[in-house]
């Protein structure tokens, strides 16, 4: 099966986002010159899954940043709320995780990134994660959007490695072990 | 103002325990010769301060397991509800966080681990916790008692060191940025 590979950031209570879906907490960290990583990330994988909540957060930006194709699990959008610039970089899918990650899988995507709190939940709970980079940042927000959710059981993880840069900011490497 | 130190372990999802108390993703683990500095802080405080919850765990093992004084903040419980042998080891408060650290200030406390979940939030968004060593588990719970909860207002940290053990155990030592 395609491997489902989570790379995201969250407060030390486990936020991604404040409510509002403010990252100024994030933002505001001094990380120029740090290898969190991402590159070689992006390097590694076929393309991304993510919410809508995710996608119309990107899409918000002057410039599009991902250079692979990017698959929104929707049952909200259509084809017509994809502007224009973005129709040959975004797909939408109504699939299951499952379904999604078999068609894949079938389509030769050997690594997803998959991001956004929601979907990310979905998928760890499917057990379609194969791999987790967590990035803590040096605060406690109190309240906002948690990354973890309920499971149907607990998910055990192989630690394969933590770094630490001056921002404050703690990156840890994990296998899911299955 | 008598430090208030947090040393705390949780799961990825930031539990301490699961719903009904269990421990046994943390006890499962193989810390056997890993320093994580839980000597050194003991060594450190005055004494501890925690809730009913975490006092009665600990007053259920069969060896008491404190050198320092334990103040149980505790509206529920009385004098006589302290076994006879625990009766020169802990100490009940009705006292606010603030009233209490300020007692133990001036009765000469400089350093006092704060322990349990609903205490540990309450030091917290009373901003009086300066130094917090946490733990990081490598699984996902899914639900349980969790450690953080809700704040007036950001807490931000400053990183002073990660170090990770071969059990996957990721321990942070943060003091509070004031």
């Amino acid at each position: 099966m395609t491997r489902g590979i989570i790379y995201i950031a969250t407060s030390l209570d486990g936020f991604v986002a404040r409510e509002d879906g403010g990252l100024d907490w994030l933002m505001k960290l001094d990380t120029e010159g740090d290898d969190m990583g991402f590159e070689d990330l992006m390097a590694s994988i076929d393309g991304l899954v993510m919410g809508r909540g995710s996608y119309e957060a990107v899409a918000g930006f002057d410039d599009w940043p991902y250079q692979k194709p990017v698959i929104v699990l929707s049952r909200s959008l259509a084809a017509e709320d994809i502007p224009e610039r973005l129709r040959d970089k975004v797909l939408l899918s109504r699939e299951s995780p499952q379904a999604l990650m078999q068609r894949l899988e079938a389509e030769g995507w050997k690594a997803a990134y998959i991001d956004g709190g929601l979907v990310v939940q979905s998928f760890l709970r499917e057990g379609l994660i194969d791999e987790m980079t967590l990035a803590r940042v040096p605060v406690l927000l109190g309240a906002g959007k948690a990354l973890f959710g309920p499971l149907n059981g607990d998910v055990d993880f192989i630690h394969t490695g933590t770094k630490s840069f001056k921002s404050g900011l703690i990156l840890s490497h994990y296998l899911v072990s299955k």
